[in-house]
């Protein structure tokens, strides 16, 4: 599936995210994820979403946040230029024959198991979005109970920084 | 400040991020950040809520979470019961002479180098919420640029699942 993301800073106000998920909501648009938190700047939050691609016609998507009232800025992120991770805990019912293989698996993608107990494992794993779904389906065999996603975030690589064009259209932003 | 993070199971279907974040919204409860992504089931996504636990009444969002039509089950998770998370990435701009002392704080705080120009460094951080304003504390002298942070997501440790008590009210599934 082909995914767009886009990183936008709003005013850290109540309303904002209605006001962004509205948008979303009344033109059918579906997000397939959403990440918003607190920014260097405290009176700025920074939202990530990540839209279908096929189904959303995604610079007009941006044009349109762009002209709701407290977002300050809006860029899509092109996953060749920029560092994509998302953070998942995962919690795998586990046969005591078979946690052995099941923490190798964990060791080759990276991942921290953070608890256990004598049934579970819950592994913690920070990655890029297609190898989480690989270790997502090497986990499948084993039996994964609960999942828990952040969904994406994304940085532009290199110095540049969002907040370099603040108020600039959206084409010289990108 | 003390937060309360609260794990919303939700249909897949365009229009409910809408519908929770206009609860909030109408309520004047601000969301100090919020995460929502896909889980084992493609007919549910997740969200994890963190709100502020002084200003907002977080049982009665809760009950009226429970009420929306697509929402199908709010658990509030204990910090003591669960393992809460959050990723960051976080660019910093760096003077040379330092970038050896500002790459020994990234190996304290487990944080991993994933990009780097030659006035820039992005660091990668997974850990709990306490640890990550301690990094970004930590960060602060040095310049920090860029930060885009998922928000927390949370997970009750042990053997039991959120979707456990699918249907039980809310103070069962606690």
């Amino acid at each position: 599936m082909s995914t767009h993301t886009l990183s936008v800073l709003v005013e850290n106000k109540p309303g904002v995210l209605a006001h962004v998920a509205g948008l979303f909501s009344r033109r059918a648009f579906n997000i397939s994820s959403l990440a918003v938190g607190p920014t260097e700047d405290p009176k700025v939050s920074r939202m990530t979403i990540v839209v279908d691609g096929a189904s959303t016609p995604v610079e007009q998507v941006a044009k349109q946040l762009e002209k709701l009232v407290r977002v300050l800025k809006v860029v899509e992120l092109d996953d060749r230029a920029a560092v994509e991770r998302e953070l998942a805990l995962i919690k795998v019912r586990i046969d005591p024959a078979l946690r052995g293989e099941l923490l190798e698996v964990a060791t080759v993608f990276n991942t921290k198991v953070v608890d256990m107990s004598p049934e579970t494992v819950i592994l913690e794993a920070t990655s890029s979005p297609g190898k989480l779904d690989s270790l997502l389906e090497n986990l499948d065999r084993y039996g994964t109970c609960e999942l828990v996603r952040t969904g994406r975030i994304a940085m532009s690589r290199g110095s540049g920084t969002i907040t370099d064009h603040i108020g600039a259209p959206l084409a010289e932003a990108v």
